[in-house]
């Protein structure tokens, strides 16, 4: 069941990972850095429009992404942001960076990173990583 | 009295307008978008590693600016991000977006906006609308 109709723009470039009590969880699909993508159920656009216990809830499962970013990625920096210039359904990227990344220092929108896919196995394994970490309900693969 | 050391690079880009319980307030000096920027009382670099209380205190300063931003200045679309791969010390963007500025619908990082200058007195102006509406203690400008 999806909580959340998301839009076509973020399902043709994610993985659909599953659903967190408060957001979808995606992960883009180019594999050059762990970027994470969780979609709020509001027809609001902006995060910091949101009434103030909802948006601390979707803050806080950001946080709860970032930590699997650093504590089993290996990740020591996350960048955290809310745009929607181009696709309106609110969703908030919360992505890993290294100073190895092609990107790096620059954000990774409109930067080039390469493309890489993932390997056959590894978005099902952070799946269920997640599931273990986070709570998160894990989509059918 | 200054509540924080600010990191240099922040300093020469922007205006210090003043401090907010949780955070430094600051506004980037291309006046070609509404840019702020909120430093927060912290030694850790990144917004999602902040214990939860902390963190919900400094995002709902950002949306205090926000709704400055839409309410008083008139923007429709904010962007809202914690990246710190250049300057270290964590700071928080809220900007005001609208289809008209150049960088749209682009990020404004790296992005050409052009340049322009704040009027005199403007900046001011501003300072004294958010001590009214968020609670800003202003700095002498």
């Amino acid at each position: 069941m999806s909580h959340v109709e998301i839009h076509p723009q973020l399902l043709a470039d994610c993985y659909y990972l599953g659903h967190l009590p408060a957001c979808e969880l995606l992960l883009h699909r180019n594999a050059c850095v762990p970027w994470f993508i969780l979609v709020p159920d509001t027809a609001l656009a902006d995060l910091l429009d949101l009434p103030t216990e909802h948006r601390d809830a979707v803050v806080a499962e950001c946080a709860a992404v970032s930590a699997f970013i650093k504590q089993i990625l290996g990740y020591a920096k996350v960048n955290f942001a809310g745009l929607g210039n181009v696709v309106p359904q609110m969703h908030l990227h919360v992505i890993g960076r290294s100073e190895d990344d092609a990107a790096w220092p620059q954000p990774v929108w409109g930067n080039f990173l390469g493309e890489q896919t993932y390997a056959s196995g590894q978005v099902q394994q952070w799946r269920e990583g997640l599931a273990k970490m986070i709570g998160l309900v894990p989509l059918e693969s």
